[in-house]
This record gives structure tokens, sequence and C-alpha cells, in this order.
């Protein structure tokens, strides 16, 4: 459910709800701001709420235990729904806790950052980080129901908005040449939030992320292709620190190492490239020790029987899972935040 | 897969294990009598080990992390298989464990209590404890291979013995009255550890779960049925503390609190009383103050939209769900062990 003026009274969210309770997880900078018109059209089920610090550092088992914490105090049941309201930290850890809960119980997302709006609410990925690594406790546990207010971009900060466009060229980048173009000439409309031009991104990305997870839930094969960029990003955040960078900031950088990893030719890396700066995302890896890309990439998830597989790019539009990449090219590639 | 002889050669688990490594699970009683023959039976394999303290006590999310921690150490990846050598408390966690780490890994079960091999193992419920409640939190994760090696009785506690007969009475009460039948009439040889009557046992009761199972995986429905006698048990362990009744105790004294409650007749009634004693259980509850009893048995997963439901016997060999209960005959029954 994408659209304007959801949440201040254009959605019966209630209706949605199948038991009598649920329970809000959002955080201390969310909470404030959408907390009151969530519970308003929730109106006539029992509403408990528990605000999480906000913030990726945050995004850990300890934060799903205390969600689990208030279901139990809340005397939850399987029939009991969980709302997360907030970013992608909040569904992340709303959703494993809902995943866990009594062996599972319902999760309604209603992501309020265009990252989530556009990536982490749909597909049913849940999971918090392990110090040893992003989302490595984690499940897979679909959403009853989206609900995307687009007018929450509205009070998104700038950086957090460029860090959502990230994921959406990711999906023109990997799936439709077409779109990758459409953002190409709207970059500005979209750096201004106009709400034309969100509505569309929003709908766009998520179609063709609910097509690729539609073939391959469990990410087996297709889904994989989401994960373009990430192998490098993801050594990126548990290198920095998670939080340091925005994830979306290290998507970006990622992305641009893939593509040149991918022997892509100059002019089309030099698209995704000038694309992602135009949107004000960084283009380059921070400087980062050669042996600590490889031990942080070899813990990722993407690593099939301890082989590092890449998703590289065969066109602008069109990725592919590389099974043997060049270690000269590698190396090469991994210096380029020393330079 | 059920026998004598596996874990001491009879079988080649290594060719059940698809990846190239494996951890195993198991707690400081258990492994010094099996982990290495489990060890043996799987040469070729990188082997890790991760040893839990006993006792239900012990499983908590705590302990699912403390194998998540060995996993990440240990570098594993999708490909990695878990392997839990224990009793269900072992079998619960690592279950649990495998379900999470990178949102599923392939678990194999390889239960040493009498409890695990007729019950826990079977069905891919993982889960461990709450302060508020038992197996609050956990998965559906089924298992890849359960390898159930009867010889492993044999080490096994007289008091654990019985408790694992609690459960295979509770199959013939609540599905097979030609079963329970053959359990009363084979009483003596179980205590004795027989191993034919062992076999029958293990294999029986492994048919009739995952029958009920296959049914309704998610517990919607039929599955329900294999609760019984578990709302007061869950209760029982949740007042006193896991770990000082057996789960297996606390369910034989819910059995017979459920059959009152069945209305089913106090010849019936007898006959499941008598049998349970028999094997050395317990037939009425420790004295729980009634407010406790409740507050505890509102927390139970079985309970449907905030109302209690019970599994109740039609007969020996037929159970059903009742969604209302007299509360009178309910207080009653609750006061038992107070007499």
């Amino acid at each position: 459910m994408v659209g304007d003026g959801l949440l201040t009274g254009g959605f019966n969210l209630a209706e949605h709800v199948s038991g009598s309770d649920c329970l809000i997880v959002s955080n201390e900078t969310v909470a404030p701001i959408y907390l009151q018109a969530l519970t308003d059209i929730l109106s006539g089920k029992t509403v408990n709420t528990v605000l999480l610090p906000d913030g990726e550092a945050h995004k850990t088992i300890d934060s799903s235990m205390l969600v689990i914490d208030e279901l139990v105090k809340a005397g939850a049941n399987r029939d009991t729904t969980v709302i997360a309201l907030g970013g992608g930290v909040v569904g992340d850890i709303a959703g494993f806790a809902a995943a866990s809960y009594m062996r599972g119980v319902s999760i309604i997302q209603v992501p309020t950052t265009l990252l989530a709006q556009v990536d982490s609410s749909v597909g049913g990925k849940t999971g918090v980080n392990h110090p040893g690594g992003k989302n490595l406790i984690g499940a897979f546990h679909q959403p009853k129901l989206v609900l995307i207010d687009t007018d929450t971009l509205a009070t998104l900060p700038q950086r957090e908005l460029a860090a959502g466009l990230a994921e959406a060229i990711k999906h023109g980048a990997i799936a439709d040449a077409e779109y990758f173009e459409w953002i190409e000439n709207n970059a500005t409309a979209l750096l201004a939030k106009d709400s034309d031009a969100m509505a569309h991104l929003v709908i766009r990305s998520c179609q063709i992320k609910a097509a690729v997870v539609a073939e391959d839930e469990r990410e087996r094969g297709a889904r994989a292709l989401l994960n373009f960029g990430h192998t490098f990003a993801h050594a990126i955040e548990n290198n920095l620190g998670y939080g340091e960078w925005l994830h979306g900031e290290a998507v970006a950088a990622g992305m641009v190492m893939a593509a040149e990893l991918s022997e892509l030719g100059a002019a089309e890396q030099g698209r995704l490239a000038a694309l992602l700066d135009a949107v004000g995302l960084p283009t380059r890896p921070p400087a980062i020790d050669s042996e600590k890309w490889r031990s942080a990439m070899s813990l990722d998830k993407k690593v099939a029987a301890k082989r590092l597989r890449f998703i590289l790019l065969e066109s602008i539009g069109k990725a592919y899972i590389a099974e043997d990449v060049p270690d000269s090219l590698l190396t090469q590639v991994l210096a380029r935040g020393n330079a």
C-alpha cells in the first residue's frame, strides 16, 4: 500500500489487524512525529508501544529481546500483531522479534525512510547484527502488510534520502535500464522530494524487488542479485563500525567497486558513479587495510562454501553472479580507498 | 533413522552433511560419552564443537547466542551444518541457533534422551525459554536428518527414561488406543530398557508425531493436540522454575489434570493415572496458588485471542480441542496439588 496521506486518516489500519491487540515498535526520533497518527488509525485496538534507541548500532539481539520482553509484559499471544514504525533498523529488529515470539506472530511494516520504503520493508528478510558481521542473526518472515505513506519523506534528512536513492539506483542497475535512466533524468526532482517523482520511485523499486524475491524467497539464486554492491558495503560497515556510514552510502561505494570488478567499460562505470555522485553519495570506499577487507568479506553471507562470489554487471540493467574474479583485479579495487 | 549401533560405526553421517564443515552442539554430560563416536562418523568433515551447560535452566537466548558466537568464530557460512547431540534442551537451543544464523542453516538432530527421541527431535519446533514463559522465543525449522541410536538409552538415568515415556503415553492417549494398550502391556520391559521394546516405542511415537505434524506444521489446528497436558505442564514448570520437575514429569501431572477436565469417566481417567504411576511418573501437580496457575496459563501459546483452550480426551486414543471449559471445574482441577 503506497500513497500520500495514509497515516493522516487516509487508511484504516485497524481493519488489517486481525487480533485485538498490537505492539508498535518505533524509535525516539520517529515516534514524536508519527506515533500519534499511527495510533489514531488503529482505533478500536489495544495498542502497546515500545521505543528503541535510534541507529544501526542498536540493531542487536538485545534490542529484539527488548521487543519480546514488551510482548510478554503485554500478555501478547499468537494473534497479536507487531507494527514497525520507522526505518530499516526498526523494521529489522521488530521483524526478527515478531518472527521469533511464539515462533512467529504477524508483522506490519510502516517504513518512514526512503531506504526502508524501497528496500528493507519488502521481501521478508529480518535480522540483527552480530559483532562479527551484519545481519548474521535473523529470519525470513514476510510482513502481512507494508504501509508506505510517502508524506513521511518530508521530514527525512537529505543524507538519508540519498542513502535510500542508492538502493533505488541499484534496482535500476541490476534489473531495469529504463528505470535507471528515469532516475538519471529525475535526480533533481527526487532530491527536491517532488511527491509524484517519489511515488513513482517507491512503487517501481518495490515492484522490482518484489519480482526478484517472488522468484527466489530464500536467496538460493536470483535474489542474490539484490546484493549488488553489498559484499563490499557490509565490509565497509563492519570495518568502520555500524552507523559511521549509512548503509546506503556504503552500498553506493560498494556498487562502484563492483562495477569496476565487472569490467563494464569506462562509459557505463562512469554513468553509475556520476548518478551516485549527483545525488550526493560517496563513490569510493574509505581507507581500509587489505587484510581487513578480506576477512570482513569472507564472513559475508554471500560466501558460498568459503568461496567469494560477487554480483557484477553485464551492462546497466543486467546483473549476474560471478564465481571467479581474478584476485589481482580484486586487490586493485580494494585499494581504491587508500589512493 | 532409528536403530542400534548407529553412532558406533553403523551409520556414515558424513554422507549426510552437504558442506565441508559442521558444528556439534552438546553439553557437559553427554559429550564425554558420545562426542568421540559422533566425530568418528563425520570423518572427512571439518568438525567444530561447542559444549553448553546441562539443564533446562540454560535453555535461554544467551545459550543460542553462544552457539552463534561459535559459528561466527568458525567462519561458518550457509553451507555449514549444525549437529545437536544431546537431549531436548540441546536440540532446542541448537535448533533455534541454526534457524537464526544467516537466516537458517541445516540442522541434524542426534537425540540421546528418550524424551528427545520420541518428541522434541521430530516436528521442527525449536525454541528457548523467556523468564515469562517456556519456549516463548523460537522458530519452526525442520531438521535435515534425525539420527536416533537407541543404544544411547543405556546410559540414560531412570528418571529421564520415565520422563520420555510420558510423551509416548501422550501419543497413545491422544491418537492411538492400541499403542496406549501396548505401552500398558510392556511397561516392565520398557522400564528395563529392553531394546526391542524401546525400538518399537521410538518408532511408533515418531510415526504418530510426524503424522500429526505433517497435517499441520505451523500448529494452526491438529498439531495442537500434541499439547495434551502441556498447558498445565508449562504452568508447573514456570512456577517451580524450569528444571525443578523434568518436562515429562510436568506433562504427566498435566495429562491427569486435563483428563479430569475431560470428564472422561473414572475408569479411563484411572487407566491413564495408573500407567503413569506404573512407570514412576507423578500423577498430581505440586501445590501452586490458584492465581499463579491462571497467570502462567494465560501466557501459554495455546491461548488463542486470550481465551483458554484445552486439549481434552473423548476417550483414550482420541483427543479434541475444547474452547469452553466450565470455570468451576477448572478451579477444582487446579486445586488438586493443594489437597
